[in-house]
């Protein structure tokens, strides 16, 4: 793939994703590109609409897909510029160095599903704007506040009053027994291999999602998905 | 990757994944190979005094590695025969026509950390014993009963007495409002893309997992994830 952190562009691969960010951030998208071998489809047809609609140029351009999605079938891309969101009010699924992408793209499109506004990641963690992640959420990046911190103090500093539940192996509180506040709460996930810092513990609750003792622990995706599950169906 | 699907033997890549092939399956072990750029470690230590135990052998095979686990960092690796489960009495998940390795990975290593103990597939489906899926499971396959069938009827027939739970898009009720059986129980996914087959439905219960409109469907391995706790939960 030839697409890199530090460009101040991504790419939206495969018309699924392709028309998501046309229909969520049309403002931010500079150009889509077609492959020549690309089939006319209802799919296609919508975008092109959406695209007129936005004064979007649609060219083509095969061998700059073929570049950006390496081996994969992509006959519709648009290119779009790096944006930055801000929290809003509502409740936030914060990520601390995750990084493996295919989780994050999952976790993203979870969160949708939910009606999680914001999504917070603490680095060091993947990129969320690699087209892997995007394509892994299905579009869902498009649709929510992603809001990158340097450090977890930074994250702490400017979200001191919301209510913390962190997520850990040895957390105080069973999933199922916790009763969520109706206020804005935050659900706080560690990494993949090292779960969250122990001295996380003194800025909130500590929750534990029980599982047999045949698992080192869940998948982050997995955990992620009962937490925001048990949480919405409490209404909250 | 050099593996393939009709091979009678498939590989377990990583310190990790050879411990517990070699912990659970130890019979069906054929050979542990090691990487010549292999570090001693604790997980190796036990490898090695487990294998010892079973009569496993050890040998180099740096090339063998590199060409079965391709440009990953692989170390270690055991081949062994595949071997072909049985269904025994307790609850099951029931995968019709997955076609994700990841997916099924995650579901793999999801079973066994709520207890359940069968994980049947309907063809056509992934090669469960491809080692990315087993990779993905991070070993859980070897402790799980994992069944596969030719196709629905024959699953049908073998298991008419099951109360099976059908989860689908415009499914009746509601996860959070079913109460589970205390009998045994399947819980049945659908393919990622095209979920199950509207006439499976005169063959038991059907649930939705709620979600916004915002997106088409979670992810497999999240729905097959809520789904399982929410039934564990009632202590099912």
């Amino acid at each position: 793939m030839n697409y890199k952190k530090e460009n101040d562009v991504s790419y939206a691969l495969g018309a699924f994703v392709v028309f998501e960010a046309l229909n969520s951030k049309p403002n931010f998208i500079r150009k889509i590109y077609t492959h020549k071998e690309m089939k006319n489809s209802e799919e296609i047809a919508k975008i092109y609409k959406l695209a007129k609609k936005h004064n979007v140029q649609i060219t083509e351009g095969s061998k700059l897909i073929e570049r950006i999605s390496g081996k994969e079938n992509v006959y519709i891309m648009a290119e779009f510029n790096k944006y930055y969101n801000k929290i809003e009010a509502g409740n936030q699924i914060v990520l601390h160095n995750p990084s493996d992408m295919g989780n994050v793209g999952t976790i993203l499109r979870t969160a949708l599903g939910f009606g999680i506004k914001n999504v917070v990641f603490i680095k060091p963690c993947v990129d969320v704007f690699n087209p892997k992640v995007i394509r892994a959420s299905m579009g869902a990046l498009f649709s929510l506040n992603v809001v990158i911190y340097e450090n977890f103090e930074d994250y702490l500093c400017e979200n001191r009053n919301i209510i913390k539940y962190f997520f850990m192996l040895d957390g105080k509180n069973t999933l199922q027994k916790i009763n969520f506040t109706n206020k804005d709460k935050a659900l706080i996930f560690g990494n993949e291999a090292s779960g969250l810092p122990k001295d996380f513990k003194s800025y909130g609750q500590t929750v534990f999602i029980q599982h047999s003792n045949k698992i080192d622990s869940l998948n982050l995706s997995i955990a992620v998905g009962i937490a925001v599950y048990q949480m919405t169906k409490q209404g909250l």
